[in-house]
């Protein structure tokens, strides 16, 4: 086995790898998956390390979350990854030429790109509008420069997908001198799953992707919408940085964004005596509203299956005050709804279909059902309830969960896989697949 | 003429003023208009003063945006008001007995309160949480505890109308510990107008306010959008401060909240490198994101007039570059299509109207045609292009724009009146009516 491509995803704690192989002769399908990998807990020791083989009987056993002590970065994460690799699955590092990596914010970049000294140096550059997110990708393409000098790094990015947006969506209403300079605007996220997921739909659907209307929910630790017109990304819930749009798991989402003068530890209270005003560490701010706010914050659990169980979901009169998980299911239910109902005014009423990915939306038998049964009035037919709880056992990347069989928007859950994007478009682009290992 | 009342609507640099007769015999409508007085620019002198009898020739002279140097502020703003009153219109201070003054930030009130030493310092108190907006207010309650002494001063809140919605919708995705400590929350704005506007609506079409699901666009220099489900506030756009929601002449509207690290003229940026992050003097980007973004910041001008002759909009594919009075007719348009699509949708499309109200809503004939267009695909029928154009030549503060007469789905316009609002609910409130001045 030679040219094997390995999907690199890395997450503020965590390291999700996908190694393939390229077969070129299919182009419907282009890699063949041989083995996935995480690492948890990077940022709170021990880490814990998962590694499977597709045929696991052939190659290395399975592992599942054992705690590794060596790991205490993405670096060593990385490394671990690939001597484990050696020693359970006999797949040697040099037989990986292609590095496919998910970056977050990309600025204007409208594709992948390959590292080089160039390249790095401007995405380093990029992540100070999003310092919390490209930082660990980072430090992973720079372990494998080091580890593996002979491959070909790719930086794929999150933001891409969304370069399309028309400018009355992309811009803010703000000095536009000032926005240009310094890169504000609406950049939107979660782009790699977004393609995925139109490719996916399209093949489902037996249309060409420029044919396509669609709203997209991606719903996981973090969540965002999107939505598809003619292919192409017209609007999408994340903005500047992936904090705006829909809370998550410790993540705010959409605020008034005078919160911020208030919500911090440090900052006590704003007075209305401006010379008592203290002077607020914004960073601390940021961090606050990325990494512990969210349904964490409201519930005390990030495990939105937890939340579910505990929402008491067929009482019609809740008492928020007594249930935060109810509060907290009602509210992703609420802000969903004004993505779903603001895009599909935007779309004009021409929507193929309602998908439902990620964590959440692929295993969320209730908040499908609730969402379903409220975008009815918008002329989709409801869902059908056997087959929204019996997504699991059906096969392939899209399930249709709606009722009869033609009905034009249709409600759909696609098993996204941004790994399995990267993948993909690194052997089908020529620009990739042919250049030259280094 | 005894017991009139006189109700306030301050600005951040300016003072709006109308004078009422009380007449209890007839509850559809308790007051009676006199005079109207408004003075602007009182941040940027010369302030400008005008002033208007509903019966000018037999009262006083009518007087149109004369430069007064005496005014510096909103104290000495309301002083020259009582004085030209006497000198013009022949009425004593001492017949003002009910003063209204509408107060944005209202914190958790639910109704108007009469102002009292401990009143007054818990609505200074509440201003902690929007420190651009309340201040104006509370400088004209001082000068009329000063200036008339025997009158009884009622605080409105532009916050009470949204009291009743629900904390899914009200609650952000944040610590709630902190939140419920801090009163950081939803609270919406405009209320004063969205109860004028269910009020009026309700007469025109002959319904109990309490049937009614509306959805309704205040949009002004400051602009915001309201569901109303059975006469009651369900959500609105503004939230814990008038910042939130949809762009304005001055403001931001919703923004990704991480935009604050980047937009101030102090930050210069944001590294990724958080030692050399430089602090943030908070209330600066606050300051430009309420008073140096919106349509302003994108055009040169702040006059909406201006920016639909400018924006070409009989061109398909503009090129916003070039274009701004486009691009920020176009943002406002997108902006709008958020929130109605979204109410729609949590309204599960029982909508009786869409109404437009405030200077642009009511003035600005091409903003409601491509909203009228773009609102069909939700089952409203088309605008009626000749009402459209004809709203100013028909009596009433409710018309009906929309084709047909008997459709489920109306588009109205309602000429909004704040301090006519606060009047009327001063009148028929026993409380404020009854209660023996000081």
């Amino acid at each position: 086995m030679h040219n094997l491509v390995l999907s690199v995803n890395a997450g503020s704690s965590s390291l999700k790898i996908s190694l393939y192989t390229a077969q070129h002769d299919d182009n419907d399908e282009p890699v063949n998956l041989l083995l996935t990998s995480s690492i948890s807990n990077i940022s709170a020791p021990p880490a814990k390390f998962s590694f499977k083989s597709v045929n696991a009987t052939k190659d290395a056993e399975p592992t599942k979350d054992a705690p590794v002590d060596s790991i205490h970065d993405h670096a060593s994460a990385f490394e671990h990854f690939l001597d484990h690799l050696k020693r359970e699955a006999n797949i040697d590092r040099e037989q990986i030429t292609r590095i496919c990596h998910r970056v977050v914010h990309g600025g204007d970049y409208h594709d992948p790109v390959i590292i080089s000294d160039e390249s790095y140096h401007h995405i380093e550059k990029l992540s100070d509008l999003a310092p919390l997110h490209n930082g660990a990708a980072l430090s992973v393409i720079k372990a494998c420069i080091a580890n593996l000098p002979s491959s070909t790094s790719i930086a794929f990015f999150d933001t891409a997908f969304h370069r399309p947006m028309p400018p009355y969506i992309a811009n803010y209403a703000i000095n536009q001198t000032i926005a240009r300079k310094r890169g504000l605007k609406k950049y939107g996220f979660h782009g790699l799953s977004y393609a995925f997921i139109l490719r996916s739909v399209a093949r489902f659907l037996n249309k060409p992707p420029d044919a396509l209307n669609l709203i997209v929910l991606h719903l996981g630790s973090g969540a965002s919408a999107c939505a598809i017109r003619q292919g192409l990304s017209l609007d999408t819930s994340m903005g500047l940085t992936p904090l705006n749009g829909l809370p998550g798991a410790t993540r705010a989402g959409a605020i008034d964004p005078s919160l911020i003068f208030h919500y911090t530890n440090k900052a006590g209270r704003i007075t209305h005596d401006r010379k008592a005003a203290i002077q607020l560490h914004v960073t601390e701010a940021e961090d606050i509203l990325n990494t512990k706010s969210g349904w964490k914050a409201l519930t005390g659990t990030t495990d939105f299956g937890v939340i579910t169980e505990k929402a008491d979901l067929s009482n019609p009169n809740p008492d928020y005050d007594e249930n935060p998980h109810r509060l907290a299911f009602d509210i992703l239910v609420d802000r969903i709804m004004d993505y779903v109902g603001g895009y599909f005014l935007k779309l004009g009423g021409r929507v193929d279909a309602l998908v439902f990915a990620g964590g959440i939306g692929e295993r969320s038998e209730p908040l499908r059902a609730r969402i379903g049964e409220q975008v009815k009035c918008l002329g989709f037919a409801g869902l059908d309830g056997s087959k929204n709880e019996a997504v699991d056992t059906v096969d392939g990347s899209v399930v249709d969960i709606g009722q009869g069989g033609s009905q034009e928007r249709k409600i759909l859950v696609c098993r996204t896989d941004e790994q399995l994007e990267m993948a993909r478009e690194c052997v089908l682009k020529k620009e990739f697949w042919d250049e030259p290992t280094p």
